[in-house]
This record gives structure tokens, sequence and C-alpha cells, in this order.
């Protein structure tokens, strides 16, 4: 594969985007913080099947971490990021300094309402509106014909779903199975912070998952007994400490009483410092 | 003048601009609520020149009127509104329902900050907000290349240019002077609301602007008094109630104590139930 063309600026970005749609091929985009793993790659690759060209960003949004979350130590590594882009198969990759992205007196912002006041959006205030936001701002500028997203942050793709359609932006959606490790822990870029024992303990998460799936399975239905297993599985681990542990309708978000229809069980689950997030999402059939 | 093609949904409208942008032609765009006056023509015959394709959207955007404004009676003049654009060379007209532009769980909003907490923002919360949210979209939809506003909504050009900047739209936003009638009353849909005794009565709102620059270029700095003597001179219409005077700095949209660089002198008055705006954009030079 080629090198993929490293841009800079939101000028020479929109650029190079508005003339491949100008010449009538089709853009994929894949917006990412960088730090890429196999999760990313499987974004870009899919990227690569269905888009004439492939456009990746590598951007770690000031907005969207708070005053005590993770922006000054979170992986900067751009290199090995390139390379992953262009093994996958990017065209280009737009990696902008932060005050490229946000001038001075930036003040404009946009919120999803509704679907940002549960899970992740509670123990986070703002992170939300500072993810709309910088997609926003990336949709203006790559406008592309397809926009590749992670299941594994699964209310951030559920709110760009709204903001895509709210804001009349256009663009497909194109919601991606989550990557894990050979053992089962989801891919992320926090990975990295944990300690080998840590590491090892980290495994709670899709553990306490895949139980979820087999009583669900089994066909227990009742919420927050389903909660009440997991919550008793994950404090079995010395260093974890449980964010949050909810069943919510895959639509609204919205806790649910009872398992039915498509829903999402999602958890968010400190291992010592480090936060990780992991999702099931299960349909079950009526009656 | 051909009659200009009626759009009425938001993907006949994509279609339309895309083909037209794909086809290398520029558009112009000027969004408006209708019962358009010779104000909208003008930004109209200012987008005809300057572009190869001219847009108006005309859409009584319900999510900008507060709770006891007059969205109910806003004047909806669609046949006449028509005429209007096509006299003026407009090729397209977007016309769309409510429930076209808004679907019943939507739940994204964009905000513009710092700007919106003066003047209008003040008396009318959410009001940006609205305005904010209903052109992004239909700046997502029709994707222009110029979009053109008037001066009397003054601090609605000011947000809308930070929006458009922020958000990296890439639009280039056309201020365009205002429009007054022969007398100086600036041109207004909600005119039409006014007896005729309250239209000779509304005249006090150009009369104390004009008195202000008057003054200005007397040599008079100070905001205050400035302020004062505008008040003074609109207290004397037995049916005008002040809403504010403002002088304010043109860009931040914040007060100023004295009169330097360009200044906005703005003022919202209401006669009888009437709420109306006018302005004046000055600018000193400095010593």
């Amino acid at each position: 594969m080629p090198e993929p063309l490293l841009l800079e600026t939101i000028a020479e970005t929109k650029a190079w985007a508005r003339a491949e749609s100008r010449a009538g091929r089709s853009i994929g985009f894949v917006p990412t913080m960088g730090a890429l793993h196999a999760g990313h790659r499987s974004l870009i690759e899919r990227a690569r099947q269905e888009n004439d060209r492939v456009i990746v960003s590598i951007f770690v949004n000031p907005t969207q971490f708070g005053p005590n979350e993770d922006f000054r130590k979170y992986p900067r590594t751009l290199v090995a990021d390139l390379k992953v882009c262009e093994q996958a198969g990017a065209d280009a990759v737009f990696s902008p300094e932060s005050k490229e992205m946000y001038l001075d007196d930036a003040r404009t912002w946009v919120d999803v309402g509704g679907l940002t006041d549960t899970l992740c959006g509670l123990s986070r205030p703002g992170h939300f509106r500072g993810v709309c936001t910088v997609v926003a701002k990336l949709f203006n500028i790559v406008r592309p014909d397809r926009a590749y997203f992670g299941r594994k942050d699964a209310q951030q793709l559920r709110v760009i779903e709204a903001m895509n359609r709210d804001l009349n932006f256009g663009i497909e959606i194109v919601p991606c199975d989550i990557v894990r490790e050979s053992d089962g822990l989801a891919m992320s870029s926090r990975n990295r912070y944990l300690t080998p024992e840590q590491r090892r303990q980290a495994l709670c998460l899709s553990h306490a998952l895949n139980r979820c799936r087999a009583s669900i399975q089994a066909g227990h239905r009742d919420a927050l007994k389903l909660i009440a297993e997991m919550t008793e599985s994950i404090r079995q681990q010395p260093d974890a400490e449980i964010d949050y542990i909810q069943i919510v309708d895959a639509d609204t978000l919205k806790d649910v009483e009872r398992v039915e229809g498509t829903v999402l069980v999602a958890l968010a689950v400190k291992i010592g410092t480090t936060r990780l997030i992991d999702n099931l999402r299960i349909t079950v059939d009526p009656g």
C-alpha cells in the first residue's frame, strides 16, 4: 500500500475531500483519537471495502475530556498510527493540532439531549457535547458519504446517529462490531495503561457480559437481577470499582425493567485508575 | 423570470443542491421565515448577482419562538412570497412543513455561547438556540457557497458568523444592509401588525438611531449618555415600551463604555404588542 497523504490543516483536508467528491468518488471517514489498535483497523478496512477513498482523522479532542480525566496522558503514537492507516488502506490521514481545530474564542457547541443523561454521560458531564461538537466539525470538513464508528462506544454511536439525523448531515453512519483480544478484553487505547495484574482483572468486564448473555439466553429477563449478578462477579476483582452497570433500550438508552426487543447491556468499571467500558447488544424475541 | 422550483422535502432539496454543486455551479442561499418584503428581496437580488444558482428557504421555525411569542400569528403569505422570489430571480424555494424539519424525537441543538446572553438573547431565551439549530440544518441540506443575512438582525448575523466558523461549515456569510421604508422604518415582516397610529410611533426607533449617529458624529462618545438620549426620545411615544437600548462592540457584542472602533447601537422596542428591533453600525476612528 502507498503511504497515506498526511493532512494537517482544515483547508487542505477540505480541498482534498472536495476534489474527491467533485470527481464523483465516495468518501469513507473513520474519526479516531489515534493510539490505533485492531478495532480501529477493522473500521478502516471496512471503510476501504465500501468507498472509493478513505480518510482517517487522528485528533485527541480536548473538549471531550473532563478536568480530572486523562487528556494529558492519553497515548499519542502518530508514527505507529500512520503505519496502521497505511496497512489498512487509508488514502489520507487528517491529524490537526488542537489550535487548528479550536480557535481561542470558539464558543459553538452541539448537544444531543435525552440520550446523554445516562451511562457515560452521567459520570462524564460535557463528554458528549465535546464529542458531538468535534464530530460535527469533522463531518463539515470531510463531508463523507459514510462514517464508521465502533460499537464499543455504544452510547457515542447512538448519539452520533441522532445528531446526524437531526442536523441533516445525510451521512451513512456505519456501526462496526467490537473487536476483542483473544481472551475477550475489548480493544481500547486505554488498555495500555493497565499493569499485567490489572490486565488480568480487566477480564471481569467481558466475563460479566458473557454471563449476562448466557442468563438471557437461559430465559432470564429481570434487568435488576441480571445487573446484580454482573455486579457480584465484578466485585470479586480487588482493583475493580464499578462506575455503572445498566441495561437500556438500544434506541432510547432508557433503563429497562425487563429484557425485551433489542437492549444494550453496558458497563463502565475502573481497574485501578483506568476506566474501561464494554457492552453487549442483544435482541430477544417477544413471548 | 421563470417561476422558481418549489421544493417541499429535504430529500428533493438535497438532490437539487447536490446536482448543482456537482455540475460546478455556485449556490447562493437566502434563509427566511417568509412574509417577504423589500429587505428580503434585496438579499435575493444580491445572491442572484453573486451565484450561478439561488435558493430561498421559507420556513417559520417554531424552535426560535418563545412560548408567549407570535409563532401562531406570524404572517404566512406563501403565494405572495413565491412571486417575490420569482421577481428577484430565485431558482428554487425550499418551503417545508414543520414535521419535515423536526421529527417528533428531534433532540439535537446548536448553541453559540457568549454572544447570545445579551441584546435579544436576554429577552428571548432559547431564541438563538432555535436559530442556530435550524440554520445548521439548512446549511447541511443546501450546502451553499454563500448565505445572505440582513444586518437588521445584527445579533443573529454575528451568531451565525460564529457558528459557521466554529463548526467549519466553510460558507461565505454575506451581510446585507438594512432596507428601510421611505420614512426610515426598518423593513420587517412584523410591521404589518402595526395599526396606523402605531406605525407612526414606530418611527421612534430609527429616529433615535439617527439622533445617536448625529451625536457620535458631533464627537460624543459616552455610551450611557447616548443611551439616555435615545431612551428619552423613545419614551415620548405613548405606546412605546423599551426592551433594551445597548451600545456594544460589533464583534464581541459586549457593552462598551465609550464609542470606539466599530460599535453596534441596538434597540428593541415594543409598540403596543409588536416588538420591533433596529440598529446602527458605526465606526469611529481612534483619537
